[in-house]
């Protein structure tokens, strides 16, 4: 089937695509149907979080200052389970921190983040800084046109990049039984709602007590006073 | 509980916010165990799908081409089941066409898209332009750095903003009869589904072959050669 986009007739009629299901060759009723069938009462996990994982919060902040927080990659140090110790790692924008999930255990990231579409991404990676695969996206979406409130809806999504079951670099392992990161992915909804939870909370606590919601790195607080390190 | 967040002794120590779940307070080892208790072999629909719906789509499409075609809101009458027919709305921006699925409605939207982020946001409402509160979030994520593969992948996310369960305007619907918009949010997964199998089709099918992704609107053609409509 050859398709002839760039002639009148074929554009005011069908695209010349295959396999399309549209109002043209599909009634209503029909996709209804089909539609209640694709639709179960439960979805198996590895169909929902198999391949991709997001998961959404609501949270009683204002949009910008929530935006605001989340970029700022030394925030990590708050509200996720347990990357710590960020310190510039050479490269200009490359950071490098602890994942105190696993002993020993170096995590490279660097954050890109869009202030219009309010998105931010953390590029990170285990062990080493060259190829940052393990990519956090996230964006904050005001919740006034969304939902109807005021504040911010979260969206956090992973995609299952292949190296979460094979270790490329397996030589940079800290030890022989450090565990993989992607032996987790399985369990990357509940962790990441967790982390999610603590997210909302601090930007929640902030917010609601008209505090600063973004605070100084710790780093340069130690900085700032060795003596308390 | 006061949080003191403005000493360093504080911002070197906890946050000062309750109710975090962080290494300091939690071993990874009891964190796991919450995190196996969270994760159940299959999640019920309405957890999953009921105030939020994302889908995900890998498409084998450059994701400069995705995003180009995304972006340009006269290809919702391609890839859409039921949009058809947008014409100007007169408000700079603003469209107005009809949702097939329902006989007689209109459907206004505006898209607001950022060419960095790749972000395409459609705003929408049946019958009324003034306040667009169906809000569909769409994403083109380049694939390589998230799968390590080329193309695209595609997250598109709804929010159940509190419209979708009443109507607050039935006197514009076209007559009593008329179902409402939200009466199928439960049916919003396996639509969106059927509609991104629509759109990895265009793209796929146009870039395997060579094609420009993006075509002309079907209303310019016709414009252009007045006897064709």
């Amino acid at each position: 089937m050859t398709a002839t986009p760039s002639t009148p007739a074929e554009l005011s009629g069908p695209t010349g695509v295959p396999c399309l299901t549209t109002v043209e060759n599909t009634a209503p009723a029909v996709l209804a149907a089909r539609c209640a069938e694709l639709t179960r009462p439960a979805h198996p996990h590895q169909e929902v979080y198999g391949q991709y994982c997001t998961i959404h919060e609501y949270v009683d902040c204002p949009p910008d200052d929530a935006y605001a927080y989340l970029r700022q990659g030394h925030h990590l140090e708050e509200w996720t389970f347990s990357l710590r110790n960020f310190e510039p790692a050479g490269t200009p924008g490359l950071w490098v921190g602890d994942d105190l999930l696993e002993a020993g255990t170096r995590i490279y990231c660097r954050v890109e983040s869009n202030a219009e579409a309010r998105t931010v991404d953390f590029h990170c990676a285990w062990d080493q800084g060259e190829q940052l695969w393990m990519i956090y996206l996230m964006r904050v979406v005001p919740a006034e046109p969304v939902l109807g409130r005021p504040g911010s809806v979260i969206t956090w999504t992973n995609c299952r990049h292949p190296y979460y079951d094979a270790n490329p670099r397996p030589e940079l392992a800290p030890g022989p039984d450090r565990a993989w990161v992607g032996a987790y992915w399985d369990l990357f909804y509940a962790g990441h709602t967790v982390e999610m939870s603590n997210l909302k909370a601090i930007l929640e606590h902030r917010s609601h007590n008209s505090l600063p919601v973004s605070v100084p790195p710790r780093s340069a607080v130690a900085a700032a006073d060795p003596g308390s390190k």
